[in-house]
């Protein structure tokens, strides 16, 4: 009965790469733990650029520095 | 003091049904733990079916199959 | 495809108590949502009275003073 | 590697606010804790009033009666 | 900068195997997303079976009855 | 009404600490966003190094190399 939740920043990610996401999360619970994939969930959040940070800027500043 | 997080698909979730899911969620604690309601905080985070995976696939791939 | 997850300090709750959060909080959102229980998840973590605040302050020290 | 998650209710937090909160509580956990800057994350939730309850209640209608 | 938590049941994960999980979980957004590893958290929760509940009762119970 | 989650390896972390932690938090929110500090909750919490992992590996690894 694994959960998983996957954190991203909110730039583009598209339906495709969500359900590649959602099947390989899901892949490796069942390859490592011998989990049950029907009772496997997989959450995304997609967050803005303005509401993560790291080292103590937004990503917003971080990707007008290039980052 | 607790703090409970209720996630479900973004599928039309009215804010009486909020209200609903906030009101029986205090409840709850209240009556089995005997908590203070006015330190409960209850957060509703609606998912995109795009962003939910069940079972290595998309919610939103299961609600086209009639799930 | 509900997920719940409630929190509360680690004092004492027991096993019995437990079942009972996890039976309510199935049932709250089966009866206001309609959703299957069969795939909706609770999750229960306690937490340290030194790890959870409120107030500016640990909940060990609120206990101290009769909180 | 600190991960820190800001939930706040949905009500006109500004870039510069949150730029304050992420610079804040990174440099909190560099001064109490002396962890690398480098690798600490700050993830800011904003959460609409009618998905957020205190008391038993919705924010929204708790902001109606002045709260 | 992704963050992934994955939450398993706390029943005799090794060592190992929470390795395994941390580079699969990194290995895929790096693929999928193009993202770096050098900033993508995992953070593995185990819950322990009494606190983790599916379908209105605990897996603890689950569990005695071959589940 | 803020919530505020602070996820560190639990490496030592003395009460003391987690006092400052809890404090500098609240007070980040006050400071910054107005909040009220009776209803702003500060969770921390602590994970095994062997359940954190960053750029592919478990932090338990990454300490036996002197990170």
């Amino acid at each position: 009965m694994p959960y998983i939740n996957i954190k991203v920043t909110k730039e583009g990610v598209t339906p495709k790469q969500k359900a590649e996401l959602i099947q390989g999360a899901t892949d490796l619970v069942v390859k490592v733990l011998n989990k049950d994939p029907a009772t496997t969930f997989v959450i995304i959040d997609e967050v803005e650029t303005d509401n993560w940070g790291v080292a103590g800027e937004t990503t917003t500043a971080r990707r007008l520095r290039g980052h």
